[in-house]
């Protein structure tokens, strides 16, 4: 059986460096998101000094797992979109322009599970919508505007 | 001169621990937020491994340092009401309920200011507004709605 793989995976190498996401950091979180269903899904498990209080995620790493994952799902529900395999080609790459998070309750310092959905689709904007579970309770929830990242921003961004 | 001291450096040592705001968390970030005008201020430096693009911050600690920033703030603020002079008292502690950032372009990979103004204030709800300033310029702008801690939440999700 073959592993669908992780978007982050066919993010071309220039945009592969988030601490987040990306696969060419080391010392980040390099999370992975696979289509799951209608939707997206991610796994984490934080490291025992990620804590709010002792025994639980803090917020701050709520926030960058949901962040993240946005990006990857806005990326899958773009190549979906337009019927293209993930992996058969680089990824596109969506930055957030809004992110918000509802904490609704404490989240336990173990495995987390993130699910994404679409909510709005147009060409360059993607609005994703998001559980976060942590000991199969939903403790926050994630709502991120993504926008396509504009061809040669790379390159600008370096030059500026 | 006496410096002033950070909200941080008086908040309860079982609530001190986060790895945003924490004095205790040694792996932490451990912000360290102060009154500034009528508003707060925290200074940070990202370390180089923090990209979101190449030399830019990536969003995920932008969000996190709006969270800690917000809820130090929340206290300062809770303090400021209260007429009790920082650092005098233990410090009330807040969690945040609601997060929103803004992203409104990319933030260069150096130190960063957080200035925060209260928006709403009640008797256990702060709502906190912040800027971020990068090079000079505000790259992101954060909304968060912080709750004062119960009494005895430590102890009883310690318990549960």
């Amino acid at each position: 059986m073959s592993r669908t793989p992780a978007i982050q995976d066919s993010y071309p190498e220039d945009v592969a460096h988030c601490y987040g996401c990306g696969s060419l950091n080391e010392r980040g979180y390099r999370i992975k998101t696979v289509p799951h269903g209608e939707g997206t899904l991610t796994e984490f498990v934080p490291e025992p000094y990620h804590t709010a209080l002792p025994g639980y995620i803090y917020g701050g790493l709520i926030a960058s797992l949901i962040d993240c994952h946005s990006t990857g799902s806005a990326a899958i529900f773009a190549l979906q979109e337009a019927g293209i395999e993930i992996g058969s080609q680089p990824s596109p790459r969506f930055l957030t322009a809004h992110l918000e998070v509802d904490y609704l309750s404490p989240t336990p310092l173990n495995a987390v599970t993130l699910i994404g959905h679409v909510v709005e689709m147009k060409d360059r904007k993607v609005v994703v919508a998001t559980d976060l579970i942590g000991d199969g309770e939903v403790t926050a929830r994630g709502y991120a505007v993504l926008v396509k990242m504009p061809d040669g921003m790379v390159e600008a961004l370096a030059d500026s």
